[in-house]
């Protein structure tokens, strides 16, 4: 498998975003994020995990986009594919890259609107003080909504991406088929976790940026704490929830474990889950919407009541652990090929204690791509 | 070492900020990041690896912090000390938590302003839209920049905050005895990355956030590339550069190796990155200033050239694997007891590659106490 994008992709992707920029009369697009500075600089690197120095990239309604980053990433930047790199010394207190990207918009933008994502499940990454210092230096180029344009692209998936998304499942996969090998009782979920992560490195994670889990006899109460020092006991049911990253792309997706002999309502409730997916599979079509989704599964797991406040049924994928849409009732995103989604039922078994189960699929024009390999309806014992 | 924090440790933090807040004449300050979230509340978990769901804390002017969170989080949140948890069904793509927010916002601040981080290493974690919007809703009351409250109060560390760093940096030191393990010759720089972050691991490692590095004959270009196919090399210089975590708190400091015989010129300038680190410990007392590091530092390195353009000769740490302040000539903070820093000379070998050098300490009234185990001058050869 290779690694990175051939520029043609980013090429693709420029073009894109510019055919949308002109329907919508926007003469340039900010973007300050991980995932949007990579989607179209191809930028990787785990720095950003320092918060220290905000990172722009600037695509204007022509041409190629232009970064204005810190110095100490121009190096890894030119390796890629952008030549117009703007750098100033960061961390700089007294004007960290404001001016230099005020000055770069105001050439760019010439007068017109600068779009920003400003919608559900994004963020502006930089000082709000830098951000309305900005403003008022490029004064009178407004800032506006980019009307979701950044949502519409990165929610489709190029068939590069998607390989990568399959490599990490992939990945995932084989780390799942080593379970047995950490998870014995007597082991503490805390080491289940740590070797669990060993096992992803292991079989060719880059990283693991996501790894949650539970386990009890009636299931686990949440799917997000950390790990405690509770042994393993017989009877358990284990969940590991994996978000490891190989190229930059995440999987996301869980497995169920069966700690020698589970009670009868967790075989049940596995099951079932394993139902709702089914559900799912069978109206995961272009055209379906994202609520589609969520009702099927819903009928199998509820009856039809509308699932909990707790969780969603499953969401995007791609540059980040979770994307748009969501599988809700609320979330009418109309499906289409190229869409990665998870699959993500959920049950309750007893007292706010129950199960998760999380597969990974893309929408293909005659059906759903399976890019996780399916769990059986009977649970791994272990 | 004990997982969390008293709830005293909580109370502490929260009454020191509302002291601050009334010196400022704050009604309220509101938080969305996950640092701040946990530092008021302890909320420690993977999920932010989610963008999907924003998350918030009101810290009152009198009384204890409210949190105002998604569905998800209530069994999480509920373990800790925080009482007062309010939540919404989230994702909501109408009102996705906005109105919730407002609400309290306003029953809070009774119509003074609230302070919100603003400056630099901040940002807000939230949808722009939204925050607008909230903007509108809660209007008289205004949100105003929090005057650098929660950088002066995240800056200085409890014992028992230090005390977390310093189990991070044991575990790391213990990864980096065996990098002979790994870094073999012929070994490439991806396998080296990847089997490195299982060593952090398996010496105890949380999880392993931040893994960079570089290997080369005359050093390394830049420190946050990631890892390339190319083999190593007698002759090389490895450097890896680790953030990982134990409870929620960063170590980050890097060790370079020799793989075999390497050049004098590269064993020279390790020994000056170590006298650099020695200058340091000499002027980082209380009192003195971050711009003082760095000039004590750049003497060896430049012989007071004023270092370049990419990088810093250290920062902050803690909850985050970059904090204020940064060891650059234009950060005046004055050193306090209880600032844990990393120290992080760097210099140019040849052609634009060199070599970089860290270790973490901890400000004391007596002088610093190195928190890793102090690199020897001549390098560690494999």
């Amino acid at each position: 498998m290779n690694r990175g994008f051939e520029t043609a992709e980013f090429r693709s992707r420029v073009a894109k975003a510019q055919t949308l920029m002109a329907k919508h009369g926007f003469a340039a697009m900010l973007l300050s994020t991980e995932p949007e500075v990579r989607y179209f600089t191809g930028y990787l690197t785990r720095f950003w995990e320092s918060p220290t120095r905000p990172w722009f990239v600037i695509v204007p309604a022509t041409g190629d986009p232009i970064a204005v980053i810190p110095a100490i990433g121009a190096p890894l930047m030119a390796r890629g594919w952008i030549r117009d790199i703007r750098t100033w010394r960061a961390p700089d207190l007294v004007d960290d890259g404001v001016t230099l990207l005020a000055e770069t918009l105001t050439e760019v933008a010439k007068g017109g609107n600068v779009a920003v994502p400003m919608g559900h499940e994004t963020h502006l990454r930089m000082p709000l003080a830098d951000f309305h210092r900005l403003q008022r230096l490029i004064n009178p180029i407004n800032i506006v909504p980019d009307a979701g344009m950044m949502r519409s692209l990165r929610m489709v998936k190029s068939t590069a991406e998607i390989d990568k998304i399959r490599t990490a499942c992939q990945i995932a996969g084989r780390a799942f088929d080593r379970v047995s090998e950490i998870a014995l009782p007597g082991a503490s979920l805390e080491s289940v976790f740590r070797r669990f992560q060993m096992l992803c490195l292991d079989e060719g994670a880059d990283w693991v940026p996501y790894l949650a889990g539970g386990a009890g006899p009636a299931g686990y109460d949440d799917v997000i704490s950390p790990a405690t020092p509770t042994p393993l006991t017989a009877g358990d049911v284990l969940m590991l929830d994996t978000g490891l990253v190989w190229d930059g792309y995440f999987c996301d997706y869980d497995r169920n474990f069966a700690i020698g002999s589970v009670s009868q309502a967790i075989k049940d409730g596995h099951r079932r889950l394993i139902d709702a997916t089914t559900a799912a599979m069978e109206v995961a079509k272009p055209g379906a919407t994202a609520a589609d989704l969520f009702h099927a599964m819903d009928k199998v797991l509820t009856g039809g009541a509308g699932g909990s406040d707790a969780g969603r049924y499953g969401h995007g994928l791609g540059m980040q652990l979770t994307e748009w849409p969501s599988i809700i009732p609320g979330d009418h995103t109309v499906l289409e090929e190229g869409m990665v989604l998870t699959l993500e039922p959920g049950l309750e078994i007893e007292g706010g204690s129950g199960l998760v189960h999380e597969e990974n699929i893309v929408i293909r024009a005659g059906g759903p791509e399976p890019l996780t390999r399916f769990s059986t309806p009977d649970m791994v014992e272990i």
